[in-house]
């Protein structure tokens, strides 16, 4: 059985998206690759992010708009130990959730265009507000001067690693050893687990 | 003045790299772009990780070696009132440090050179110990049967974004608000906000 498994539902997919700060893109342009992170937003089933308008992002998008974007959420470190009792290094693995996006970015031009993607992307970033709404006379010149983006997906994919593959006795194991660390993160996992499992 | 600053300490960059369990990798071939998330170890000035040998990433490598990596350690989210009292969404932002890595992969052939990069990579992600050394005859199949690879750096470049490039009077506005929300990773962001400005 695979030791990673695809998650199709949606909502799941989205709650990465919508809970994680950051993401990655890959870029190429004459097949040079460029891995560059970004804050960005999910609205609907397309993601935005914003930039300077003169940067190597910008020029690479502008000659070559296919990329991917690569989202993470790190859970535990699962030491080779916490699972098998062999002494081997193997099982030592990271739980993690990751969505995996294929897609086109294309140019928001409008000034409406833009201020959605702003108030998304506060609402986001900054849940408790305390800012003017964008269409304020004092954010005018820094919607002119920002290039905003959506990539607009062609294939998402989303993967689980959480033991679900696992024997009952090896994934109890885990369960176990993770609860006696029982850092933050590893609580965290623990009810990834057991909600994988169900 | 730029808001992000280049670092150019050698010690400061494998610092990150030698903290943080993933990065993501941009891999492309005929200009269709491809992010994949790792986790990986340093040895030396190269890049290390490993995988199975038929999936998307293999096939990718074998075509175009040349990647760009990119490792981020993400600190507080800056809310927009943290310096400012003009109400605008502006200056809110995400402090970080960040590697950028754009370099050429080759394979590591040999038993020897995948046993040191397996025994580097458990030192890294499990310190505690705890497994068989990688010369144990438990380990003879996998050895064999785990593509190891290794990046070979052209280029690295790591920026640090910590406010450096405001005013007292801002900057010492965000120390306070980050010490009233006294998360864990606001108090590691204030640590890293005064080594920065000394």
């Amino acid at each position: 059985m695979k030791s990673i498994f695809k998650i199709e539902d949606k909502a799941l997919i989205n709650e990465i998206l919508d809970s994680m700060e950051y993401g990655t893109l890959a870029l190429s342009s004459d097949d040079e690759p460029y891995a560059v992170p970004i804050n960005f937003v999910r609205i609907d089933d397309d993601i935005y992010f914003h930039g300077a308008s003169s940067n190597r992002k910008m020029k690479i998008i502008s000659i070559n708009p296919k990329v991917s974007f690569s989202v993470v959420q790190s859970y535990s470190m699962i030491d080779s130990d916490f699972s098998s009792s062999d002494g081997l290094a193997c099982p030592a693995t990271q739980f993690f959730k990751s969505v995996s996006i294929d897609g086109v970015i294309e140019l928001v031009g409008t000034i409406e265009g833009k201020i959605e993607m702003f108030e998304a992307l506060m609402s986001k970033l900054q849940p408790k507000g305390g800012y003017r709404a964008f269409d304020d006379e004092g954010y005018a010149k820094v919607l002119k001067a920002t290039t905003v983006y959506r990539l607009i997906p062609h294939n998402i994919s989303c993967k689980y690693k959480f033991g679900q593959h696992l024997s009952q006795e090896r994934f109890d194991m885990i369960l176990s050893n993770l609860a006696s660390r029982g850092t933050s993160l590893d609580n965290a996992t623990i009810d990834m687990m057991q909600s994988q499992r169900r």
